[in-house]
């Protein structure tokens, strides 16, 4: 442990310097180039820079890594000195460096008497540090300049548009090359590319920013995931409920939601003289539901689930394939428990299902995800709602299920909702990004604000707690997660084509679409490339689109009842009975149940 | 059919004549009450008028209605005669009838120069007639006055709330009788008191009007229609895609939906600087997806189907249940035909399918559905889409396959969409009021407007046609048509609970539930009643419930694998193993397939 943090301050610093390094390089180039700010990311190190009329492109990157390295060799020292701050605000104002004027001038605003510098050669930069203290601690096999992008000047799209040149840094040239590698990896995982190149999902500017259509082939394998997870809670009780994507402005002042989540919410819709809202989750409409009745101890734990459309707002910067969309459907359930007992009994009912999820969805516990218990912060009454004993039982119970299971968990302060602690379900992008793919969530507090009550086996009125949780998550989300996971090799029951049906020549057309036709009615998802091309190109594409069977079907499969099959990934093609083939691929399906 | 038009005069006059005397005997019992309109009706006639002070509820209809059948056997004659319309006017301003004053003022604004009068005993009403002769040509055995409403003078919601009195009216007491019994059918079947009776939908108030929320049955009822058609569509060559709710404002302007539409149409929503729009239909976004690649001729027809979800506007006056929604999800379809030949071929297999869907749904063609061939009306170019050679070429085609059908249907005017004339499939609700479930239309605009193009055979890019069609309507109205089709007693397939497990007393509660489990893991619906009451009184209220199967479990079944079951409208219990229970109702949903 001591040994990693010894090494993670070391990158910091290395990290840091190349910064300076590339702003040093960069003005040696372009002495009329002024520097906004140059900080140290996850994977190395960033300088926003605005070239004013001159336009730099990544054909520009290799001088400016040259320069870059032959800084690096002159073994030069790193020093720091301290100016007065009006003294600091003179010296940029002279070099007409216009964003470090800014920053200066905002810290003096914010009461700074003095602000540290520090000089690489001639190269002189506004920096707090720390640094190498030499450049040859850097090992310049070791880091790359590795791309351009715009950014705007804080940020703020009304300011000033920089360019921003991207850095990765590593500790020695294996740790870059193996990154590099991830990221190629990656960029080919991409599900937004993988989507296009596999037809499952397109946009339209027209349409609107955010909202992926999905073709036959996405719109499959959504209903697919949709038809396992509604089964599945079934089977576990779970009352699965259509309720609508829209309800009064009302009912979201009623939660509590609104104003609080006011800036995640679309603007009302008024419709006669009320005003209605998209909403932004569904636990208010399911607790609605639950109170058209009363409600006996008999009836708990009352389970409500739905495949839910919910609505937030993303920045349009933020939206990204089918990962951050405008429109989303949570498979969400919000689970009316009579006590802590029943509640905790529920969490790990939850625990289960989310296990048993996973499993089908071919993860591993504690590799391909985790738990994490996200509790509150009892000081900030602001973001909690205040009531200790509450968060002491729900965090004690929590905590203790997750012990109980033995599984891989770390504790979060401050990340638990505001009604209650939560366990969240971790997992990590194929870049290594965590990410709470499903969670659930005690809560104490609607049940006070909706008058959640049931009445008790004494014939009393009682108050309930409520147990929100997601179970396949969003489902774009996890088809983003899923195409990235298995760069597009799905599993049988996943994939949008089981079967790709090719004809040799123009006379076996017909049997091909027949086939087809058959293995449609037997509820197999087969496509037909009856096209020009040769057989083994038609192969090589099908193999491209990652379908786990291909056919050929020439002559002598037209005069027989055997098939000739190629499997994913083997070379060599099979040769099976027609019957036997479809009795194979749909005890496969089955057997994934 | 001479005959028929002739009674339909006949009733027609009796009607009309009903209301004058409504108006008359009003009159005598409330000489202040100021007379509005009394037009006739489907079923009879109304008179709205305004009571002033005095309020009049149902309790008063009886006097009203006595007075009425004294005044018809007094014999009267209906005599007309016609006054100048100032003298009009004159008359009704010394009568202080009010509305009456405004009626004619309005005929003389619009340029009429008299109007006409009709007088029976005492009572003269404003009227253009036709009446009988006199009252004894009234059967005062069939007619009733029937009930009360609230009606706003003009439709008006800012002008006064008026009272209108409902009489049903027939040419004789039979017919009264059997329109009666037939309401009281009706009323038994509707689908908002069923709905409610069977737990399938409810409403909250601070959700919002005409935004049902669907509990677990109905859920599941909508999910098994939902998955109906999914899978047949698919096996029928659709695409079955999933877009989204919203778009920019932009597409509908793109369409031409906007501003025609705009009445139907919610609100934009702003996004950042675009506006966006719930979408009140589904065709743009499907041309989009079929823009987002270049298509030739071997891809026509183009067949996308979605469950899409659509909003439109209703005024809260004509919300009502599940029939009319504020949101529905509605089985669409477009298909881009090739040609005038290709869209022919794919309107014949879209009354393919809907025959097939209707067998399944249990509904026979000619009695419980027909067609009807809307057409555009050349003349009105503001209306429809000015074209002579295309509605032509369309409307001859459809009324050929309607013809080869050699199916029931009817012609009528003016009733195609601004884009094409289209096949309507009609049915009649349980009040015997016609509407349009399902619809197939020729669209010859769309194409032009969305440059819907493809590669002929001959390397030419061609216009394309566009089929719009739905298959089981709106998912909603269709549920609300089979709760009322059915009275509740849905085939097993369809049947929210297909079985329901009652426990004899508190040591069988264990084996009810566990039974209920293996049937869920079975994939058949159950539900358990293990209340403290009575075995009769559980079956009773199961009976009531019109549940398919319901099982008693006592101690003979729990210690044997026999189970004691009473089928759906019949009497006494039947045994059966467990194992053949089971393999017989899953044959038996299989079996609709």
């Amino acid at each position: 442990m001591e040994k990693d943090k010894l090494e993670a301050d070391k990158l910091h610093k290395i990290r840091h310097s190349l910064s300076h390094v590339l702003a040093k390089a960069v003005k040696g180039l372009y002495p009329q180039a002024k520097l906004a700010i140059g900080p140290v990311i996850d994977n190395g190190f960033y300088y926003d820079i605005d070239f004013g009329k001159e336009k730099i492109s990544s054909d520009d990157l290799e001088k400016i890594e040259k320069d870059m390295k032959a800084i690096i060799n002159q073994n030069l020292e790193f020093k720091s000195f301290v100016l007065g701050i009006d003294e600091a605000i003179d010296r940029e104002k002279k070099l007409e460096e216009k964003y470090k004027v800014e920053l200066i001038e905002d810290l003096k605003k914010a009461g700074e008497k003095e602000v540290s510098y520090y000089q690489v050669g001639d190269f002189v930069d506004l920096c707090k540090g720390p640094h190498v203290e030499n450049t040859q601690q850097i090992d310049t096999r070791a880091f790359s300049l590795f791309k351009l992008a715009g950014a705007y000047w804080r940020g703020d799209e009304n300011r000033e548009m920089l360019t921003r040149i991207y850095g990765l840094a590593f500790l020695n040239k294996k740790e870059l090359l193996d990154y590099k590698k991830m990221l190629e990896e990656a960029e080919k995982r991409d599900h937004r590319k993988l989507g296009k190149e596999l037809g499952l999902f397109v946009f339209s500017d027209v349409v609107g920013k955010g909202l992926p259509m999905l073709t036959e082939k996405g719109a499959s394998m959504r209903r697919t995931l949709e038809k396992f997870i509604v089964d599945e809670e079934i089977k576990r009780g779970y009352r699965h409920v259509i309720t609508p994507d829209l309800a009064k402005l009302e009912l979201y002042k009623k939660s509590g939601h609104y104003p609080y989540y006011k800036d995640s919410m679309y603007a009302p819709i008024k419709i006669d003289e009320e005003e209605f809202m998209l909403r932004p989750m569904a636990c208010p409409h399911h607790f609605e539901m639950y109170l058209t009745e009363p409600r006996s101890y008999r009836d708990l734990p009352f389970k409500m689930a739905e495949l839910a459309k919910l609505y937030r707002y993303e920045q349009s910067g933020e939206l990204s394939g089918l990962m951050r969309v405008r429109s989303f459907c949570l498979a969400d359930a919000h689970i009316i428990c009579a006590d802590n007992r029943q509640a905790k009994e529920e969490v790990a009912g939850v625990l289960d299902l989310i296990d048993f999820v996973c499993q089908k969805l071919g993860l591993e516990p504690d590799k391909d995800y985790w738990y994490r218990l996200s509790l509150g912060d009892r000081q900030d009454e602001k973001k909690y709602h205040k009531n200790d004993k509450a968060w002491d039982e729900a965090e004690s119970s929590l905590r203790q299920l997750l012990k109980d299971k033995g599984s891989k968990f770390v504790e979060a302060e401050a990340e638990a909702a505001f009604y209650g602690p939560k366990i969240d379900v971790q997992m990590k992008n194929v870049l290594g990004k965590e990410d709470t793919a499903f969670t659930v969530q005690w809560d104490f507090v609607m049940p006070e604000r909706f008058k959640l009550v049931y009445t008790s086996q004494a014939g009393k009125e009682e108050r309930a707690i409520v147990i929100h949780r997601s179970s396949i998550g969003a489902i774009e989300r996890v088809m983003a997660f899923l195409i990235e996971f298995y760069a597009g090799r799905f599993p049988l029951w996943l994939s949008p084509v089981q079967v790709k049906l090719i004809s040799v020549g123009e006379k076996h057309i017909e049997a091909v679409k027949s086939l087809s036709q058959e293995f449609k009615e037997q509820g197999i998802r087969s496509e037909i490339d009856i096209s020009d091309e040769t057989v083994g190109n038609k192969i090589r594409k099908s193999a491209s689109e990652k379908i786990p069977y291909i056919l050929v079907i020439g002559d002598k499969e037209v005069n027989s009842s055997k098939l000739a099959i190629r499997v994913r990934g083997e070379k060599d093609m099979i040769e099976i009975e027609k019957a036997e083939f479809i009795k194979k691929i749909k005890q496969e399906i089955e057997d994934f149940k």
